[in-house]
């Protein structure tokens, strides 16, 4: 395993941990001056700069993005079938652009969620396999672009709302399906938040491999946690072993960056974005 | 399929849907004067009227318990030991006492919020054996008072601080290794909360088998949940297709009761009991 505790050079920052205290532009000037490599932005956070402002940053700081945030939200009634190809293949351009590590999908919920003004569905099964379906499809335009798609399981807690896709073992299922021949064009984002309750972790991390894990992003669960989506913690704050994690990651030969993304309304989008950053290096050397 | 549409003979009220309205004594005899056939109350209500009043208003009321909740919180310091062990006989006591058709057992999560005052830890994996010797050490016990012991796979946002089994798979297992004789001394508690989006969740219902599901409840999950604890719906104002989920349960020859067990600290909890109490009644025969 790795040893992080003497500098951050695996330290990559999702830009949503600091989205209210600047405009991407300010978040990468940040970052890069603080010797940090790798980033991972969001979608929207590109569009309010532009996508040429946005690249621009990333090369005047020398960034690597150790993933886009995100395609996916497949499910949705089918007469937006377009919609939804449309908008995904968009974002695999924007992540060829800026040159990332790999798409990540948050494949949506029940469509009613996944695209707002969906008929109301409770089938999940359904959802579940217009995912499939909305994969399968990306999956060639992705391949042509040479963008790799990391589908992110996310915590079951989500499972209406943003992604019905909430285990490892799910995840994999789908690579399997869809990339018999692990290719590397798809695989998995391992977010510890979403998947350190799973007593089939260690199992299913070892049978990802290094083809199909493409990313590896921390944070932590609180207790208690006092929003479902704008609550998590600082590594080192909650209850998640994280090196116990990381070490499982890296023991199948995952050797990419360590991404923060922590969502938090009350407590970190409340300072100021350097004390924000400087405390996820510190914490990235000390406890993850 | 059982058909509820015609009256609520097959409706339990777990105790604490309404448990802010009134005493146990006051919630029976609500339940009792609306047909009601069963409940499953909680400890802390029987403690405050005492177990004989408790006792002689489950008989007053003609009513059978389709549940008593609860025993578990297993993982503790081990200095704590003997006091896990006492608790949690005098739980399957208490069941014993009121008649209960089993001791649902909420295993508990981490030490430190399992049973407070242990020291803090991060080890899921050590508290999940924990459970497992605190489930095969009361279940002599158990045996021995006729109280079949029924664990509740928690939704997996409890895995810290209420319960570390969090899958039907897990608690099966569990299942599998305290009673590979299937003697129906150990088997499952089915909540729709806590399971509905489990992909595997028909194939674990058909593992089960009626030998081992020994009770089902219901209530919704809403989008947007507002609190991770307290904001559970009534049944058809949420996402969960419950009728799919009982159709399953009873294909595997359950034939209890469905109870309704709903914690609404801004909604349920804020109306009268029998406003509540009746709109269980009604969603029981419409939408469950």
């Amino acid at each position: 395993m790795r040893d992080f505790s003497t500098d951050h050079r695996w330290l990559s920052i999702n830009t949503a941990t600091v989205r209210k205290q600047g405009d991407l532009v300010e978040i990468l000037d940040a970052c890069a001056r603080r010797g940090i490599r790798a980033v991972a932005p969001w979608r929207d956070q590109v569009a309010t700069v532009g996508l040429d402002a946005a690249v621009r940053a990333v090369r005047a700081g020398e960034l690597e993005l150790s993933g886009y945030c995100r395609g996916g939200m497949f499910p949705a009634d089918p007469s937006r079938a377009a919609e939804v190809r449309d908008d995904n293949r968009r974002a695999v351009d924007e992540a060829a652009a800026l040159g990332a590590a790999c798409l990540v999908l948050v494949v949506g919920g029940l469509p009613q969620f996944s695209r707002p003004g969906s008929a109301a569905s409770k089938d999940i099964a359904l959802a579940r396999s217009q995912v499939e379906d909305g994969i399968a499809e990306l999956l060639d335009y992705a391949r042509n672009a040479g963008m790799p798609l990391a589908i992110e399981p996310l915590h079951p807690m989500y499972a209406a709302d943003r992604a019905c896709v909430n285990t490892m073992a799910h995840a994999l299922d789908l690579c399997d399906r869809l990339d018999p021949g692990r290719t590397g064009s798809l695989g998995v984002a391992v977010d510890v938040y979403h998947v350190w309750w799973d007593p089939d972790l260690e199992a299913q991390i070892a049978r990802a491999g290094s083809e199909r894990l493409m990313a590896f992003h921390v944070c932590d669960w609180l207790v208690p946690t006092s929003d479902l989506l704008l609550d998590r913690g600082m590594m080192g704050d909650g209850v998640i072993d994280i090196p116990r994690i990381r070490g499982w990651v890296e023991e199948c030969g995952f050797a990419g960056y360590s991404e923060v993304e922590i969502f938090s309304q009350s407590t970190w989008w409340e300072k100021p974005m350097g004390e924000v950053l400087d405390t996820c290096i510190e914490r990235h050397r000390s406890v993850v």
